[in-house]
C-alpha cells in the first residue's frame, strides 16, 4: 500500500485529535482579535497550502465579512517591495505544511516588520514559520512521509475553520466536532473507488470543476492527479468553465465535479447540461444531503454515505470540503496505482520546494 | 483570415488611439483618487478581462503598495453576502469586455451601495457596466467580433496602467506613448509564428509560464489556446509550478514560457534547468533586452524585435506584457488555422456569457 493511501485513511483520527486537543491557543487568538479586528486579510501559502488559503479566501469573507485576498509572494520575494506596502491593521495568515517555505516567510517577515498581525498555521511546530509568527494553529497530522499530500490539507481546512471561529464566524465547535465522522463515513468508499478508478487508465487530461467552498477541492483535486497520475488536470469554478475554457471538452472529455447541496447546486447543474449536450464523460462527488448530484444522466460518480447539509448560520455546505476531498485523494491514489505510478515519489518532485 | 487575426494587427493603433484621445477622464480619476486613497481595491472580472485583472493585481501593489484582491464573485451572487462586507475606504475595479457581465455588475452593486468608490474598465460605453461604476475608463478598442478576445486584452492592459497612474504609480505617460510602436514590432512576428505554429498541429495539452508582469499572460495565453485550438493548456507561475505540477512534464511536453529581462528571470532559468532535465519541448517569448533567453538550448520561440527594459522607478519587465502576448496571440490563431479550427467561433461559446 502507498503511504498516501495510508496517510489518507488517518484523517478522522488527526481531526478528531486536533479537536480534542486544548484549545486555548485558538481561544487565545480569539480574544487578540477581537480586542484588534483586522482591515484586511492576506493568506500567503503554495501548491496543497495555498489550495487550503483558496477555501480560507471563501470562509472567511464569508463568515467574517472581512476582505481577504491570497498573496502574490513575487510581489515581496523577486520584486522586493517592502516598506511601501500598505499593512495598516492587516493579518497576515502563511500556510505551510512544512513551515519552511522560503518565500511565505518572506511575506510574513515584510508584514511582521510594519505592524501586521500574523498567524502560521503549519504541521511543523519547530520550524521557522512557527517561530515568525505571532500566532500559530498547529496542524497536528504526524509527519507527512507521501510527497502528495493529503492528511496535512484536511487538517489545514480544520485549522482555517478554527481561524475563522477566531475572527468571530458563526462556527460552532459542535459543527466542527462531526467532521471526523464525515470524514470516516467518506472513507467507507475506498473499496467503491478503487473500482471505478480503473475505467480511467488511459485518461491524459481532465477538468476538475467546484464552488464556493468546494473550488479549493478542485484545486486540490488537480494538483493529486497532476502530481501522482500525471494526468494534465485543469480546474475551474463552474463559472470561470463557461468563460472561454468549456471550449476544450468534446465527446468523452472527462469532467470531475464537487457537487454540494446549497446555493451552487443551480449554476452547477447549468453546466452539467452543457457538459451533457457536449457528450462529455462527468464524474461527481455528493453527498445524500443533494441527491440530485446523483441522478445525472450518464454520470458516474460517488455519494459520501452521510447528509451534510449544515442547518444553521452558515451556508448549506459549509462543511463538506473535508468529506468530500477524501474520495478525490482516493481516487488520485487508486488511479496512481492503476497506471502503475508510485504516489509517494512523483517525478520531479521532493517533500519540501523552496521557492523565491 | 480570421477576424481574430484581424484583429490581434489593429492593436497598435487602438493603443495610439486611446493614448491620443482627450485624457482627462484619467486626470479627474487621479484627482479624485488622491483625494481620497483608497484602503484597498477588489478587481472584478471574468474570463480574458480577469486575466487583465491579475496584471493590475501586480502593477497596482508593485506601483501603490495597496493591498489588492482579485474578487470571488459568489460570495456575492451565490451565497448573497450584502451588508455584512466590509467595503470601507475600498476601491471596486469591475473589468468586463461588454459591461454586460451580470456577476460582476452584482458585485459593483454591493459595493457601491456600501459607499466604496467603483471604477468601471469596459469597451462597451452605453453599457450596465459604464452606468454603475462612478469612473469609467474606457477600453477604445472598437467592436470585438472574434469570439475569442484579443485587442480588448491589450486595451484593458493599456486602461490599467492609466488606472495605476491615477493612483500615483510612478507611470510616465511618454512611457506608455511607446507602447503601440512595441506591438508594431511585436506583430511583425507573424510570419515567423505562422511557419513555427506547424510544428504543434498535435499538440493536445501544454503549460504556459509566466510570473510577475507576465503571470496574467500565461493565464490569456493559455486562454486562447483553450478556446481556439481546444489545447488542454494549464497556466502556473514558475514557482506554483514546481510546487507539484511540474511532475506532469515528461519527455517532449511541451512548457510555453514568458522570459522578459529582470527580476524574474533567474527564478524562470531554475525552472528551464529542470524541464531541460526532463527534455520538456520549450518555446519562449522573449524580447532584445534579455538575449539570453534565446540561447536556451533547444528551445524554440520569438524575439520582440525591441529592447522592452524599463529604465525608470518601476521594474524592468513592467511594459512587457503588451507586447509579448501579441506573438501569443498570433500562435494560438496560426494553430487554430494549423488545426483546421475557426478561432472566432469556438466550440460551445458565445461572445458575452452570463453567469452567476
Amino acid at each position: 500500500m502507498s503511504m498516501m493511501l495510508d496517510e489518507i485513511r488517518q484523517q478522522p483520527g488527526i481531526l478528531d485529535r486536533t479537536l480534542r486537543r486544548d484549545l486555548s491557543g485558538v481561544e487565545r487568538l480569539r480574544k487578540a482579535l477581537t480586542a484588534r479586528r483586522p482591515r484586511d486579510i492576506m493568506l500567503a501559502a503554495r501548491g496543497t497550502s495555498d489550495n487550503a488559503a483558496t477555501f480560507a479566501r471563501y470562509l472567511l469573507e464569508i463568515g467574517t465579512g472581512i476582505p481577504v485576498s491570497l498573496a502574490a509572494p513575487s510581489v515581496f520575494t523577486l520584486y522586493g517591495v517592502r516598506d511601501s506596502f500598505d499593512f495598516r491593521d492587516a493579518l497576515v495568515v502563511a500556510i505551510s505544511q512544512s513551515g519552511e517555505s522560503t518565500d511565505i516567510n518572506v511575506v510574513l517577515e515584510a508584514a511582521k516588520a510594519q505592524g501586521a498581525m500574523t498567524v502560521g498555521i503549519t504541521n511543523e511546530e519547530d520550524s521557522a514559520l512557527a517561530r515568525l509568527a505571532e500566532h500559530t494553529i498547529l496542524v497536528r497530522a504526524g509527519k507527512e512521509k507521501s510527497v502528495a499530500a493529503t492528511k496535512t490539507y484536511s487538517g489545514q481546512l480544520l485549522a482555517i475553520y478554527l481561524l475563522a471561529y477566531a475572527l468571530g464566524a458563526p462556527i460552532r465547535l459542535d459543527d466542527l466536532r462531526r467532521l471526523p465522522g464525515y470524514a470516516e463515513k467518506a472513507l467507507s468508499l475506498e473499496p467503491e473507488i478503487a473500482g471505478l478508478a480503473q475505467r480511467y487508465r488511459f485518461m491524459e487530461n481532465a477538468v476538475v470543476v467546484g464552488r464556493g467552498f468546494n473550488y479549493a477541492n478542485a484545486f486540490e483535486f488537480a494538483l493529486k492527479m497532476m502530481e501522482t497520475c500525471y494526468v494534465v488536470a485543469e480546474r475551474f469554478s463552474s463559472a470561470d468553465f463557461l468563460h472561454g475554457p468549456i471550449a476544450i471538452v468534446g465527446a468523452s472529455f472527462p469532467v470531475f465535479l464537487f457537487a454540494p447541496p446549497g446555493v451552487t447546486w443551480g449554476a452547477m447543474q447549468e453546466l452539467l447540461a452543457r457538459l451533457t449536450a457536449a457528450h462529455a464523460e462527468m464524474f461527481f462527488v455528493t453527498d445524500r444531503s443533494n441527491p440530485a448530484a446523483a441522478k445525472i444522466a450518464g454520470a458516474r460518480g460517488v455519494t459520501v454515505p452521510a447528509a451534510l447539509a449544515h442547518k444553521g448560520p452558515l451556508p448549506v455546505d459549509v462543511y463538506t470540503p473535508i468529506p468530500y476531498i477524501i474520495p478525490a485523494q482516493m481516487f488520485a491514489a487508486s488511479l496512481a496505482r492503476e497506471k502503475g505510478l508510485n504516489p509517494d515519489q512523483p517525478r520531479g518532485l521532493s517533500k519540501v520546494t523552496r521557492t523565491l
